[in-house]
Protein backbone atom coordinates (compact mmCIF):
# COMPACT_ATOMS: atom_id res chain seq x y z
CA UNK A 1 0.00 0.00 0.00
CA UNK A 2 1.33 3.06 -1.08
CA UNK A 3 1.18 6.23 1.34
CA UNK A 4 1.35 9.78 1.93
CA UNK A 5 1.94 11.03 5.59
CA UNK A 6 3.94 14.04 5.91
CA UNK A 7 5.67 15.26 9.29
CA UNK A 8 7.47 18.52 10.18
CA UNK A 9 9.22 18.25 14.00
CA UNK A 10 11.99 20.81 14.75
CA UNK A 11 15.16 19.14 16.53
CA UNK A 12 18.18 21.78 17.79
CA UNK A 13 21.62 19.99 17.17
CA UNK A 14 23.09 19.75 20.73
CA UNK A 15 27.08 20.25 21.69
CA UNK A 16 27.14 17.11 22.72
CA UNK A 17 25.86 15.94 19.62
CA UNK A 18 28.97 17.73 17.13
CA UNK A 19 31.97 16.19 16.68
CA UNK A 20 35.32 18.12 16.31
CA UNK A 21 34.53 18.63 12.55
CA UNK A 22 32.51 20.92 14.35
CA UNK A 23 29.63 18.68 12.65
CA UNK A 24 26.82 16.78 14.11
CA UNK A 25 28.26 13.48 14.06
CA UNK A 26 27.00 11.19 11.23
CA UNK A 27 26.08 8.72 13.53
CA UNK A 28 23.42 11.04 15.40
CA UNK A 29 21.29 11.71 12.70
CA UNK A 30 19.53 8.21 13.09
CA UNK A 31 18.17 10.01 16.54
CA UNK A 32 16.83 12.70 14.39
CA UNK A 33 15.29 10.31 11.71
CA UNK A 34 13.90 7.80 15.10
CA UNK A 35 12.09 10.95 16.58
CA UNK A 36 10.57 12.18 13.15
CA UNK A 37 9.18 8.95 12.97
CA UNK A 38 7.76 8.61 16.62
CA UNK A 39 6.10 12.27 16.16
CA UNK A 40 4.95 11.29 12.40
CA UNK A 41 2.90 8.09 14.43
CA UNK A 42 2.07 10.40 17.25
CA UNK A 43 0.57 12.53 15.16
CA UNK A 44 -1.69 9.89 13.49
CA UNK A 45 -2.18 8.88 16.81
CA UNK A 46 -0.22 6.27 16.78
CA UNK A 47 1.73 5.96 20.13
CA UNK A 48 4.96 3.67 19.29
CA UNK A 49 4.90 3.77 23.32
CA UNK A 50 1.90 1.51 23.05
CA UNK A 51 2.99 -0.46 20.77
CA UNK A 52 5.68 -1.84 22.48
CA UNK A 53 3.33 -2.21 25.62
CA UNK A 54 1.28 -4.53 23.69
CA UNK A 55 4.15 -7.17 22.37
CA UNK A 56 5.02 -5.54 18.80
CA UNK A 57 8.40 -3.61 17.91
CA UNK A 58 9.43 -1.73 15.60
CA UNK A 59 13.06 -1.96 14.75
CA UNK A 60 14.88 -0.74 11.72
CA UNK A 61 16.23 -3.15 9.08
CA UNK A 62 17.77 -1.03 6.40
CA UNK A 63 19.37 2.62 6.85
CA UNK A 64 20.47 4.52 4.22
CA UNK A 65 21.91 8.36 4.64
CA UNK A 66 22.86 11.28 2.13
CA UNK A 67 24.79 13.73 3.97
CA UNK A 68 24.59 17.24 2.19
CA UNK A 69 25.81 19.82 3.87
CA UNK A 70 26.97 19.55 7.45
CA UNK A 71 24.58 20.49 10.24
CA UNK A 72 26.35 22.65 12.95
CA UNK A 73 26.16 23.02 16.73
CA UNK A 74 22.92 24.89 17.45
CA UNK A 75 21.04 24.70 14.33
CA UNK A 76 17.57 24.36 14.34
CA UNK A 77 16.65 21.43 11.94
CA UNK A 78 12.63 20.87 10.41
CA UNK A 79 13.08 16.95 9.66
CA UNK A 80 10.19 16.13 6.80
CA UNK A 81 9.13 12.61 7.50
CA UNK A 82 7.04 10.88 5.02
CA UNK A 83 5.80 7.64 5.50
CA UNK A 84 5.73 6.23 1.94
CA UNK A 85 4.96 2.75 2.00
CA UNK A 86 3.22 -0.80 4.46
CA UNK A 87 4.13 -3.63 2.51
CA UNK A 88 3.33 -7.23 4.72
CA UNK A 89 5.17 -6.91 8.08
CA UNK A 90 7.66 -3.66 6.54
CA UNK A 91 7.14 -0.04 7.12
CA UNK A 92 8.93 2.52 4.58
CA UNK A 93 10.03 6.18 5.63
CA UNK A 94 11.74 8.73 4.20
CA UNK A 95 13.35 12.06 5.36
CA UNK A 96 14.53 15.50 4.74
CA UNK A 97 16.32 17.56 7.05
CA UNK A 98 16.74 21.62 6.06
CA UNK A 99 18.40 24.02 8.48
CA UNK A 100 17.03 27.27 9.01
CA UNK A 101 18.78 28.84 5.76
CA UNK A 102 16.28 26.67 4.37
CA UNK A 103 18.96 24.23 2.95
CA UNK A 104 18.58 20.83 2.21
CA UNK A 105 21.25 18.83 4.34
CA UNK A 106 20.22 15.54 4.24
CA UNK A 107 17.79 12.96 2.81
CA UNK A 108 17.17 9.65 4.27
CA UNK A 109 15.43 6.28 3.91
CA UNK A 110 14.15 3.54 6.41
CA UNK A 111 12.75 0.31 6.53
CA UNK A 112 11.01 -0.94 9.93
CA UNK A 113 9.59 -4.57 10.68
CA UNK A 114 7.21 -5.19 12.79
CA UNK A 115 8.17 -8.06 14.62
CA UNK A 116 6.88 -9.99 17.76
CA UNK A 117 8.28 -8.88 21.00
CA UNK A 118 8.89 -12.62 21.72
CA UNK A 119 9.75 -14.82 18.85
CA UNK A 120 11.79 -11.63 17.47
CA UNK A 121 9.99 -12.76 14.23
CA UNK A 122 8.29 -10.38 11.80
CA UNK A 123 4.29 -10.17 12.29
CA UNK A 124 1.41 -7.98 10.44
CA UNK A 125 0.86 -4.80 12.05
CA UNK A 126 -2.06 -4.47 14.62
CA UNK A 127 -5.30 -4.40 12.73
CA UNK A 128 -6.05 -0.75 14.57
CA UNK A 129 -2.63 -0.08 12.79
CA UNK A 130 -3.27 -0.88 9.39
CA UNK A 131 -7.05 0.34 9.13
CA UNK A 132 -5.66 4.11 10.60
CA UNK A 133 -2.88 4.16 7.68
CA UNK A 134 -5.30 2.76 4.83
CA UNK A 135 -7.40 6.14 5.38
CA UNK A 136 -3.77 7.79 3.91
CA UNK A 137 -3.37 5.38 1.69
CA UNK A 138 -2.42 7.28 -2.24
CA UNK B 1 32.34 -4.20 53.98
CA UNK B 2 35.53 -1.91 52.55
CA UNK B 3 36.79 -3.59 49.80
CA UNK B 4 39.71 -3.19 47.55
CA UNK B 5 39.54 -4.26 43.94
CA UNK B 6 41.53 -2.91 41.01
CA UNK B 7 40.73 -3.16 37.52
CA UNK B 8 42.35 -1.67 34.69
CA UNK B 9 40.66 -1.00 31.43
CA UNK B 10 42.10 0.52 28.00
CA UNK B 11 39.75 2.77 25.89
CA UNK B 12 40.36 4.78 22.90
CA UNK B 13 38.29 7.96 22.47
CA UNK B 14 36.08 7.93 19.55
CA UNK B 15 35.92 10.38 16.95
CA UNK B 16 32.01 10.31 17.40
CA UNK B 17 33.14 10.93 21.14
CA UNK B 18 34.50 14.43 20.67
CA UNK B 19 32.92 17.29 20.60
CA UNK B 20 33.40 20.73 18.64
CA UNK B 21 35.42 22.04 21.63
CA UNK B 22 37.85 19.21 20.49
CA UNK B 23 37.39 17.47 24.32
CA UNK B 24 35.53 13.81 24.22
CA UNK B 25 32.27 15.29 25.53
CA UNK B 26 32.00 15.53 29.32
CA UNK B 27 28.27 13.42 28.92
CA UNK B 28 30.41 10.45 27.23
CA UNK B 29 32.71 9.67 30.49
CA UNK B 30 29.65 7.65 31.90
CA UNK B 31 30.35 4.98 29.42
CA UNK B 32 33.88 4.51 30.02
CA UNK B 33 33.19 4.02 34.02
CA UNK B 34 30.58 1.63 32.97
CA UNK B 35 32.84 -0.14 30.80
CA UNK B 36 35.52 -0.06 33.73
CA UNK B 37 33.18 -1.57 36.36
CA UNK B 38 31.68 -3.96 34.10
CA UNK B 39 35.61 -5.56 33.18
CA UNK B 40 36.55 -4.90 36.90
CA UNK B 41 33.25 -7.45 38.10
CA UNK B 42 34.40 -9.42 34.71
CA UNK B 43 37.76 -9.98 36.23
CA UNK B 44 36.19 -11.16 39.51
CA UNK B 45 34.15 -14.05 37.16
CA UNK B 46 31.01 -11.96 37.54
CA UNK B 47 28.82 -11.32 34.86
CA UNK B 48 26.89 -8.00 34.65
CA UNK B 49 24.73 -9.87 31.71
CA UNK B 50 24.27 -12.62 33.73
CA UNK B 51 23.49 -10.56 37.02
CA UNK B 52 20.31 -8.93 34.33
CA UNK B 53 19.22 -12.77 33.60
CA UNK B 54 18.67 -13.83 36.92
CA UNK B 55 16.15 -10.60 37.49
CA UNK B 56 18.68 -8.17 39.12
CA UNK B 57 19.80 -4.90 38.02
CA UNK B 58 22.09 -2.66 39.08
CA UNK B 59 21.06 0.91 38.13
CA UNK B 60 23.60 4.52 38.73
CA UNK B 61 22.03 5.90 41.99
CA UNK B 62 24.49 8.80 42.24
CA UNK B 63 27.64 9.66 39.51
CA UNK B 64 30.11 12.49 40.18
CA UNK B 65 32.81 12.83 37.91
CA UNK B 66 35.85 15.69 38.03
CA UNK B 67 37.32 16.85 34.80
CA UNK B 68 40.90 17.88 35.43
CA UNK B 69 42.72 17.85 31.27
CA UNK B 70 40.73 17.66 28.28
CA UNK B 71 40.84 13.69 26.99
CA UNK B 72 41.20 14.15 23.22
CA UNK B 73 40.42 12.14 19.83
CA UNK B 74 41.89 9.19 19.74
CA UNK B 75 43.66 8.84 23.18
CA UNK B 76 44.48 5.49 24.33
CA UNK B 77 42.82 5.94 28.18
CA UNK B 78 43.52 3.75 31.25
CA UNK B 79 40.67 3.54 33.06
CA UNK B 80 41.31 2.88 36.77
CA UNK B 81 38.51 1.11 38.28
CA UNK B 82 38.41 0.35 42.36
CA UNK B 83 35.12 -1.14 43.95
CA UNK B 84 35.65 0.99 47.42
CA UNK B 85 32.70 -0.77 49.29
CA UNK B 86 29.77 -2.72 49.74
CA UNK B 87 26.35 -1.61 52.24
CA UNK B 88 23.42 -3.60 52.12
CA UNK B 89 22.12 -3.09 48.65
CA UNK B 90 24.95 -0.30 47.99
CA UNK B 91 27.88 -0.74 45.17
CA UNK B 92 30.56 1.67 45.85
CA UNK B 93 33.07 2.65 43.12
CA UNK B 94 35.82 5.28 42.56
CA UNK B 95 37.82 5.36 39.16
CA UNK B 96 40.84 7.02 37.71
CA UNK B 97 41.47 8.21 33.77
CA UNK B 98 44.88 8.51 32.49
CA UNK B 99 45.90 9.63 29.23
CA UNK B 100 49.02 8.03 27.75
CA UNK B 101 51.18 10.70 29.29
CA UNK B 102 50.51 9.42 32.22
CA UNK B 103 48.49 12.60 33.57
CA UNK B 104 45.64 12.40 35.17
CA UNK B 105 42.44 13.89 33.57
CA UNK B 106 39.70 12.48 35.49
CA UNK B 107 38.44 11.09 38.69
CA UNK B 108 34.87 9.72 39.49
CA UNK B 109 32.75 8.03 41.99
CA UNK B 110 29.68 6.36 41.26
CA UNK B 111 27.07 4.27 43.55
CA UNK B 112 24.75 1.31 42.30
CA UNK B 113 21.90 -0.14 43.94
CA UNK B 114 20.83 -3.87 43.13
CA UNK B 115 17.16 -3.77 42.49
CA UNK B 116 14.79 -6.49 41.76
CA UNK B 117 13.86 -5.97 37.89
CA UNK B 118 9.85 -6.68 38.41
CA UNK B 119 9.31 -4.68 41.51
CA UNK B 120 12.33 -1.98 41.19
CA UNK B 121 13.07 -2.25 44.53
CA UNK B 122 16.54 -2.38 46.29
CA UNK B 123 17.81 -5.81 47.06
CA UNK B 124 20.57 -7.65 48.69
CA UNK B 125 23.19 -8.59 46.70
CA UNK B 126 22.80 -12.32 45.22
CA UNK B 127 25.04 -14.80 48.05
CA UNK B 128 26.89 -15.57 45.32
CA UNK B 129 27.81 -12.30 44.70
CA UNK B 130 28.74 -11.29 48.44
CA UNK B 131 30.58 -14.40 48.96
CA UNK B 132 32.89 -13.89 45.89
CA UNK B 133 33.57 -10.40 47.19
CA UNK B 134 34.13 -10.78 50.74
CA UNK B 135 37.47 -12.23 49.78
CA UNK B 136 38.34 -8.56 48.77
CA UNK B 137 37.35 -7.16 52.12
CA UNK B 138 39.80 -5.20 53.54
CA UNK C 1 28.53 36.68 43.49
CA UNK C 2 25.23 34.64 44.46
CA UNK C 3 22.64 34.30 41.68
CA UNK C 4 19.36 33.51 40.82
CA UNK C 5 18.54 33.00 37.03
CA UNK C 6 15.75 30.23 36.66
CA UNK C 7 14.70 28.25 33.65
CA UNK C 8 12.64 25.40 32.54
CA UNK C 9 13.14 23.32 29.60
CA UNK C 10 11.26 20.49 28.65
CA UNK C 11 13.14 17.24 26.26
CA UNK C 12 11.34 14.03 25.69
CA UNK C 13 13.41 10.75 26.16
CA UNK C 14 14.41 9.41 22.62
CA UNK C 15 14.52 6.26 22.13
CA UNK C 16 18.11 5.85 21.60
CA UNK C 17 18.83 7.11 24.58
CA UNK C 18 16.93 4.48 26.81
CA UNK C 19 19.38 0.95 27.82
CA UNK C 20 17.73 -2.81 28.07
CA UNK C 21 16.89 -2.01 31.78
CA UNK C 22 13.98 0.14 29.74
CA UNK C 23 15.71 3.63 31.93
CA UNK C 24 16.81 6.35 29.96
CA UNK C 25 20.62 5.75 30.48
CA UNK C 26 22.25 7.42 33.06
CA UNK C 27 24.73 8.96 30.74
CA UNK C 28 22.34 10.79 28.37
CA UNK C 29 21.23 13.28 31.62
CA UNK C 30 24.66 15.22 30.87
CA UNK C 31 23.18 16.25 27.50
CA UNK C 32 20.07 16.95 29.43
CA UNK C 33 21.46 19.86 31.40
CA UNK C 34 23.61 20.97 28.34
CA UNK C 35 20.23 21.86 26.90
CA UNK C 36 18.74 23.19 30.03
CA UNK C 37 21.87 25.55 30.33
CA UNK C 38 22.59 26.39 26.93
CA UNK C 39 18.41 27.20 26.97
CA UNK C 40 18.58 29.32 30.30
CA UNK C 41 21.84 31.52 28.48
CA UNK C 42 19.74 32.18 25.67
CA UNK C 43 16.85 33.82 27.57
CA UNK C 44 19.42 36.02 29.17
CA UNK C 45 20.02 36.53 25.55
CA UNK C 46 23.72 35.40 25.74
CA UNK C 47 24.31 32.59 23.06
CA UNK C 48 26.23 30.18 24.17
CA UNK C 49 27.53 29.71 20.42
CA UNK C 50 28.68 33.29 20.11
CA UNK C 51 30.99 32.86 23.12
CA UNK C 52 32.54 30.34 21.66
CA UNK C 53 32.96 32.48 18.07
CA UNK C 54 34.61 34.87 20.28
CA UNK C 55 37.50 32.32 21.58
CA UNK C 56 35.94 31.49 24.75
CA UNK C 57 34.73 28.14 25.85
CA UNK C 58 33.07 26.97 28.75
CA UNK C 59 33.93 23.27 29.67
CA UNK C 60 32.70 21.66 32.44
CA UNK C 61 34.87 20.75 35.66
CA UNK C 62 32.61 19.06 37.77
CA UNK C 63 29.28 17.06 37.32
CA UNK C 64 27.57 15.50 40.41
CA UNK C 65 24.07 14.24 39.84
CA UNK C 66 21.98 11.94 42.10
CA UNK C 67 19.50 9.51 39.76
CA UNK C 68 15.99 9.57 42.23
CA UNK C 69 13.68 7.63 39.39
CA UNK C 70 14.09 6.33 36.18
CA UNK C 71 13.03 9.38 33.09
CA UNK C 72 11.32 6.27 30.62
CA UNK C 73 11.26 6.43 26.89
CA UNK C 74 8.68 8.71 25.47
CA UNK C 75 8.48 10.81 29.04
CA UNK C 76 8.25 14.70 28.82
CA UNK C 77 10.59 15.93 31.41
CA UNK C 78 10.83 19.21 32.16
CA UNK C 79 14.50 20.43 33.19
CA UNK C 80 14.82 23.62 35.84
CA UNK C 81 17.82 25.06 35.62
CA UNK C 82 19.40 27.93 37.97
CA UNK C 83 22.19 29.60 37.21
CA UNK C 84 24.00 30.08 41.11
CA UNK C 85 27.01 31.51 41.20
CA UNK C 86 29.72 33.25 39.60
CA UNK C 87 32.84 33.44 41.12
CA UNK C 88 36.07 34.38 38.92
CA UNK C 89 36.29 31.89 35.81
CA UNK C 90 33.54 29.73 37.36
CA UNK C 91 30.22 29.39 36.90
CA UNK C 92 27.45 27.05 38.70
CA UNK C 93 24.29 25.65 37.69
CA UNK C 94 21.90 23.09 39.64
CA UNK C 95 19.56 21.53 38.16
CA UNK C 96 15.88 19.55 38.68
CA UNK C 97 14.63 17.66 36.58
CA UNK C 98 10.43 16.49 36.66
CA UNK C 99 8.60 13.88 34.73
CA UNK C 100 4.71 14.51 33.76
CA UNK C 101 3.60 13.26 37.18
CA UNK C 102 5.47 15.53 38.78
CA UNK C 103 7.84 13.74 40.38
CA UNK C 104 11.24 14.71 41.30
CA UNK C 105 13.60 12.38 39.25
CA UNK C 106 16.93 13.55 39.45
CA UNK C 107 18.89 16.57 40.53
CA UNK C 108 22.08 17.59 39.72
CA UNK C 109 25.06 20.27 39.56
CA UNK C 110 27.59 21.35 37.35
CA UNK C 111 30.98 23.61 37.44
CA UNK C 112 31.59 25.66 34.07
CA UNK C 113 34.89 27.62 33.90
CA UNK C 114 35.54 30.38 31.09
CA UNK C 115 38.48 28.97 29.28
CA UNK C 116 40.55 31.01 26.16
CA UNK C 117 40.28 28.50 23.68
CA UNK C 118 43.66 29.23 22.02
CA UNK C 119 45.87 28.70 25.67
CA UNK C 120 42.98 26.60 27.48
CA UNK C 121 43.84 28.58 30.58
CA UNK C 122 40.81 30.03 32.71
CA UNK C 123 39.73 33.33 31.96
CA UNK C 124 37.25 36.15 33.54
CA UNK C 125 34.03 36.09 31.42
CA UNK C 126 33.72 38.87 28.66
CA UNK C 127 32.85 42.21 30.44
CA UNK C 128 29.20 41.82 28.60
CA UNK C 129 27.74 38.47 30.08
CA UNK C 130 29.35 39.72 33.60
CA UNK C 131 27.63 42.78 33.25
CA UNK C 132 24.18 41.34 32.13
CA UNK C 133 24.57 38.67 35.04
CA UNK C 134 24.69 41.37 37.95
CA UNK C 135 21.16 42.53 37.30
CA UNK C 136 20.41 38.73 38.85
CA UNK C 137 22.17 38.70 41.92
CA UNK C 138 20.88 38.16 44.60
CA UNK D 1 41.31 2.86 -8.18
CA UNK D 2 39.76 -0.54 -7.19
CA UNK D 3 41.77 -1.53 -3.70
CA UNK D 4 41.43 -4.47 -1.50
CA UNK D 5 42.50 -3.85 1.82
CA UNK D 6 40.68 -5.38 4.56
CA UNK D 7 40.74 -5.08 8.59
CA UNK D 8 39.44 -6.86 11.39
CA UNK D 9 38.56 -5.05 15.03
CA UNK D 10 36.61 -6.05 17.71
CA UNK D 11 34.00 -4.08 19.86
CA UNK D 12 32.27 -5.05 22.61
CA UNK D 13 28.89 -3.42 22.70
CA UNK D 14 28.51 -1.29 26.36
CA UNK D 15 25.31 -0.90 28.11
CA UNK D 16 24.90 2.37 27.16
CA UNK D 17 24.60 1.16 23.18
CA UNK D 18 21.56 -1.09 23.55
CA UNK D 19 17.71 -0.01 23.91
CA UNK D 20 14.99 -0.93 25.60
CA UNK D 21 14.45 -3.45 23.39
CA UNK D 22 17.66 -5.08 24.42
CA UNK D 23 18.90 -3.95 20.89
CA UNK D 24 22.47 -2.55 20.23
CA UNK D 25 20.61 0.92 18.97
CA UNK D 26 20.84 1.13 15.31
CA UNK D 27 22.55 4.62 15.39
CA UNK D 28 25.25 3.36 17.24
CA UNK D 29 26.52 1.00 14.77
CA UNK D 30 27.89 4.31 12.91
CA UNK D 31 30.83 4.15 15.90
CA UNK D 32 31.31 1.38 14.99
CA UNK D 33 32.27 1.29 11.24
CA UNK D 34 34.01 4.56 12.32
CA UNK D 35 36.18 2.57 14.64
CA UNK D 36 36.45 -0.18 12.15
CA UNK D 37 37.80 2.66 9.20
CA UNK D 38 40.43 4.39 12.02
CA UNK D 39 41.91 0.98 12.84
CA UNK D 40 41.98 -0.20 9.22
CA UNK D 41 43.73 3.16 8.41
CA UNK D 42 46.19 3.25 11.11
CA UNK D 43 47.14 -0.52 10.23
CA UNK D 44 47.99 1.02 6.93
CA UNK D 45 50.36 3.40 8.04
CA UNK D 46 48.11 5.99 8.33
CA UNK D 47 46.53 8.30 11.26
CA UNK D 48 43.69 10.15 10.62
CA UNK D 49 44.40 12.22 13.66
CA UNK D 50 47.58 13.66 11.41
CA UNK D 51 44.83 13.71 8.25
CA UNK D 52 43.23 16.03 10.38
CA UNK D 53 45.96 18.22 11.78
CA UNK D 54 47.36 18.71 7.99
CA UNK D 55 43.65 20.78 7.69
CA UNK D 56 41.99 17.38 5.88
CA UNK D 57 39.12 15.82 7.34
CA UNK D 58 36.78 12.86 5.77
CA UNK D 59 33.48 13.44 6.67
CA UNK D 60 30.95 10.88 6.00
CA UNK D 61 28.94 11.75 2.63
CA UNK D 62 27.37 8.66 2.46
CA UNK D 63 25.90 5.71 4.94
CA UNK D 64 24.08 2.45 4.31
CA UNK D 65 23.19 0.04 6.39
CA UNK D 66 21.20 -3.35 6.87
CA UNK D 67 20.59 -4.72 10.02
CA UNK D 68 20.37 -8.18 9.92
CA UNK D 69 20.04 -9.78 13.51
CA UNK D 70 20.34 -7.68 16.73
CA UNK D 71 23.86 -7.00 18.61
CA UNK D 72 23.12 -7.63 22.13
CA UNK D 73 24.93 -6.27 25.67
CA UNK D 74 27.86 -7.39 26.21
CA UNK D 75 28.79 -9.15 22.74
CA UNK D 76 32.02 -9.28 21.12
CA UNK D 77 31.73 -8.17 17.59
CA UNK D 78 33.98 -8.53 14.81
CA UNK D 79 34.46 -5.38 12.26
CA UNK D 80 35.24 -6.61 8.89
CA UNK D 81 36.85 -3.21 7.64
CA UNK D 82 37.16 -3.19 3.52
CA UNK D 83 38.56 -0.39 1.86
CA UNK D 84 37.54 -0.84 -1.45
CA UNK D 85 37.81 2.44 -4.16
CA UNK D 86 39.57 5.36 -4.08
CA UNK D 87 38.03 7.48 -6.65
CA UNK D 88 38.89 11.54 -6.84
CA UNK D 89 38.15 13.06 -3.85
CA UNK D 90 35.88 9.91 -2.47
CA UNK D 91 37.13 7.12 -0.56
CA UNK D 92 34.57 4.14 -0.25
CA UNK D 93 34.59 1.29 2.61
CA UNK D 94 32.51 -2.10 3.46
CA UNK D 95 31.73 -3.37 6.44
CA UNK D 96 30.22 -6.71 7.40
CA UNK D 97 29.69 -7.23 11.45
CA UNK D 98 29.93 -10.69 13.17
CA UNK D 99 29.42 -11.73 16.43
CA UNK D 100 30.82 -14.37 18.95
CA UNK D 101 28.58 -17.04 17.20
CA UNK D 102 30.17 -16.10 13.93
CA UNK D 103 26.37 -14.99 13.07
CA UNK D 104 26.34 -11.95 10.19
CA UNK D 105 24.37 -9.51 11.59
CA UNK D 106 25.03 -6.39 9.94
CA UNK D 107 26.88 -4.89 6.29
CA UNK D 108 27.58 -1.34 5.39
CA UNK D 109 28.91 1.17 2.86
CA UNK D 110 30.16 4.41 3.64
CA UNK D 111 31.24 7.02 0.93
CA UNK D 112 33.46 9.36 2.44
CA UNK D 113 34.99 12.58 1.07
CA UNK D 114 38.49 14.38 1.46
CA UNK D 115 37.37 17.85 2.18
CA UNK D 116 39.74 21.30 3.15
CA UNK D 117 39.31 22.23 6.35
CA UNK D 118 39.38 25.79 5.62
CA UNK D 119 37.29 25.69 2.83
CA UNK D 120 35.16 22.91 3.04
CA UNK D 121 35.43 21.43 -0.37
CA UNK D 122 36.26 18.59 -1.97
CA UNK D 123 40.24 18.08 -2.24
CA UNK D 124 42.55 15.26 -3.54
CA UNK D 125 44.02 13.07 -0.95
CA UNK D 126 47.98 14.05 0.32
CA UNK D 127 50.33 12.17 -2.21
CA UNK D 128 51.85 10.18 0.55
CA UNK D 129 48.10 8.76 0.84
CA UNK D 130 47.63 8.01 -2.39
CA UNK D 131 51.03 6.68 -2.91
CA UNK D 132 50.51 3.93 -0.26
CA UNK D 133 47.03 2.90 -0.79
CA UNK D 134 48.25 2.10 -4.38
CA UNK D 135 49.92 -0.41 -3.30
CA UNK D 136 46.56 -2.59 -2.47
CA UNK D 137 45.30 -1.65 -6.00
CA UNK D 138 43.34 -4.91 -7.23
Amino acid sequence: MQLKVEHLTNIRVRYGETDQMGYCYYGNYAQYFEVGRVEALRELGLSYKELEQKGIMLPVAHFEVKYIKPALYDDLLTIKTTITQLKGAQLFFEYEIHNEAQQLISQAKTTLVFVQKESMKPTSPPPAFTQLIESYAV
